[in-house]
């Protein structure tokens, strides 16, 4: 076996898309007879990605996708016929994968809405359901989730530093993990804040604008510059931008403008010029002075080479005169964190005799990472400008009180005490009921302007780069104190 | 738009996996009547990843799959035929889209054999063929040879961190970019060394070997660690690896033992234990020193927890006893250099009037980043023990001198003088001739293989992590004086 058709994720069925694992314990849940216990899952992350304040969320829309497909085709079942213990017999009895066969999808699912600006150990997507199901969903919710949050957060951020009216164009494909992270990084970075991409099947499957210049090879191909960008304005006349770099970024800029007064000429306008190395800075305010001296005031500069969000605010603060930000690597792939650690953490089971629920934890050595018990809902609290002030995850399996506090898990002395008269929206949504969509969904372009207001919703100190202040996420107190009750009681005792 | 069908790339055509400038390109050079003039184009990297000393050649069977499969379907076409310029005009004419229907692929491909060693500034992949159809190819190779070459290295240098007995799983699935991220990244890591994968459809796509423990939310569904562990050992009696930190790991391995000795009274042997948090080196330890003492000299240790290359090596001098080692995020993503910089330069285009040869560079400011030009081949040079000795790139289109001479361009005073003696062979093979495929590709498992022996050839200064020895990667010496002729020739000559 080596390729598999089309090189990628050409598949009827994507239900193999999860760690062995997940079918293992699904399979020890039913000899069980445990498949259909009812179990709660929190999908949630434990620290905002690349130091900073907050994350966008993103990857719900492609997660309901998944789960509203979920099947396991005749291949599937074929293939997990196949596999073979240590012993040699099959890991998975027919009988298993006849019941695999007739699964049908019964889960609610609650989530925060992409574009939602979201914090540390806030569950973005709640699963209620039969375990075994709930089960088979973590590993594709969590890569979803976990890249689309990322990636649209990292164009959060670039927004941030570029400002409001700067274009941001992403065009990071050929440096993406595969074809589907650059396909998935050109969605949420177009959610999180980029103008438009250069990835043609982004454009086509998403609907996001399209944009591209051209290679250093087109200058190659031709006897000079001026004989190179000559022939991209008879093909683009009012859409050409020219790469200007391939031999010396000033000259280029001279030849450019002497092709700029023939398009001038013929009516037609030099849309812009790109910088892809060198020092941007100083190209940049030099390419500036000289269009605007030749009468090109209207052509803008765009700059490309490694730019991520601390390069764009010094940029910005040497005085470059740069209007449109390519940006690639740094944002296709979020380059300087790769990765949101996302996690999926059951967090309450219906008894064996359905008497009720059994909250349930995980601990850790640091207790900020034990999981949190119970049905969760987070309900963020609004100041009197209708921003937000404050976050609470509570249970709401159980009655809350009249007054309430908010406790930080990770310092108990934290706290904040909530007036009556508070305003706040609930961040959990419905979308699936017994396995039914009960939502429509926002369009791509909806959660984007949904995400910048979210964003600017938020205090600067929060949306900085550099050492953001923490925005206040706790427990309600009678949750955090029913935690405590269970850590202790998990907790081996230690005699000293 | 929103989600497209099955949340990925489910698509018939994969020709829109490219950069808009790759079209618009192909467009002016079709308006120009330039689209067949022959052109040829190396891709290459610059620096190997990790500020490590070699690569790991990957990506070359997918990659040949998206050359095969490559067409513009009706789908496409209406897409590109109703993107619009500025100004509100199609972006492209109708009788270029129909050029496109009709394009048959007629390129000459040479590369390196997958699991090859590869160093910077050597051509992983050399295209020949019409301008146009060359192009286009840039940004869907470069996609896939960066990515799949950055995580066989990695999980190259894991292999080299573990040993050679030591067993390397992949689970990063959680974490990767994107569904596509994940597969393509389990088939690259399995290539560079890795044992198996918990991505099932890894297993299923590449007959990666798949293996899975179980998680927290297994041990947590049930009364205590000992119901967990029986209920799992129940299910898979001689395939068990439980994970025993759910609550505190040392009283996770004594419950362990005591279903690992019901297990055995039943003659059935526990596989494993996993450690999955604190300190992996006092624990591993620990976990065995217990699990020995009552007999269980053959269960596995398995560790995980943000694994990659030096916290393993650092846990092996710290005399940790875990023989599995478990590796996620930083395998799946390369998470401390997330891409590889390949880029593909055009080197040579047959002159207008067919007369012979332009060969071409893009220059930079540092000469070390010059591109190099010619039909390129590397040749490997062999030491008396049949291991790399230097490598050579030379210009195939020019008559090689007697004696050869290797410069380095990055220090002119580096330089070899091969003896006509010294055995090599060429790098770059054969792979389509006028759009045929003319070789067979090897199986990802032998691919997996060569990658193993090609990497113990190099010397161990060559495979350190810390400052490796750089292997002597040069220019034959006529492509050398050539190439700064045609630097000097292009520079703009500057007064001072």
């Amino acid at each position: 076996m080596n390729a598999a058709p089309l090189s990628g994720l050409y598949a009827p069925s994507l239900a193999l898309v999860t760690d062995l694992y997940q079918l293992t314990m699904a399979y020890g849940y039913w000899q069980q007879g445990m498949q259909d216990r009812e179990a709660v899952f929190h999908l949630y992350f434990r620290k905002a990605p690349f130091q900073g304040g907050y994350a966008v969320a993103a990857g719900l829309a492609l997660a309901v996708d998944w789960v509203e497909n979920l099947h396991f085709s005749d291949d599937d079942l074929a293939y997990l016929g196949s596999l073979r213990g240590s012993k040699g017999g099959a890991l998975f009895p027919t009988e298993f994968l006849d019941y695999l066969r007739q699964l049908k999808f019964t889960c609610d699912i609650d989530a925060v809405p992409e574009g939602t600006v979201v914090f540390g150990n806030e569950p973005l997507i709640r699963v209620r359901g039969p375990l075994l199901q709930a089960q088979l969903l973590e590993t594709a919710l969590l890569t979803l989730v976990n890249f689309q949050t990322l990636i649209a957060t990292k164009a959060a951020r670039i927004r941030e530093a570029a400002g409001p009216t700067d274009q941001i164009l992403e065009f990071g494909l050929r440096r993406a993990q595969g074809f589907d992270g650059g396909l998935g990084a050109s969605r949420a970075a177009f959610l999180g804040g980029a103008d438009a991409t250069s990835n043609v099947l982004a454009g086509q499957r998403y609907g996001i604008p399209v944009r591209g210049t051209h290679a250093h090879s087109w200058v190659m191909s031709f006897e000079d510059e001026v004989a190179a960008f000559g022939a991209y304005a008879k093909a683009f006349p009012d859409d050409s931008v020219f790469l200007v770099d391939t031999y010396d970024t000033l000259d280029g800029v001279r030849q450019a403008i002497k092709v700029a007064r023939e398009m001038r000429a013929n009516s037609h306008e030099l849309a812009g010029i790109r910088l892809d190395s060198g020092d941007l800075a100083y190209l940049s305010r030099e390419a500036r002075a000289v269009l605007d001296e030749a009468g090109f005031t209207a052509t803008r500069i765009v700059a490309s080479n490694d730019l991520e969000e601390n390069l764009i605010t010094s940029l910005k603060q040497q005085g470059a005169r740069i209007d449109t930000w390519g940006v690639g690597t740094q944002l296709i792939t979020a380059y300087n964190q790769a990765a949101l650690g996302g996690v999926y953490k059951l967090a309450a089971l219906r008894k064996a005799d359905d008497s009720g629920w059994d909250f349930t934890i995980k601990l850790s050595e640091q207790v900020a990472k034990t999981s949190v018990p119970g049905i969760l809902q987070v309900r963020r609290y609004l100041n009197e400008h209708g921003k937000p002030r404050a976050d609470m995850l509570y249970n709401t399996a159980a009655p809350l009180p009249d007054q309430l506090t908010i406790i930080d898990p990770a310092d108990i002395t934290r706290r904040l005490a909530i007036r009556p008269e508070t305003t706040f929206r609930e961040l959990l949504e419905p979308v699936f009921r017994a396995g039914q969509r009960v939502r429509e969904l926002p369009t791509l372009a909806d959660s984007r302007a949904h995400a910048q207001r979210e964003v600017q919703s938020l205090d600067p100190s929060i949306r900085r780069f550099l050492n953001p202040h923490t925005y206040p996420v706790g427990l309600e107190k009678d949750l955090f104190d029913y935690r405590t009750q269970l850590i202790l009681e998990k907790k081996p005792v230690r005699g000293a």
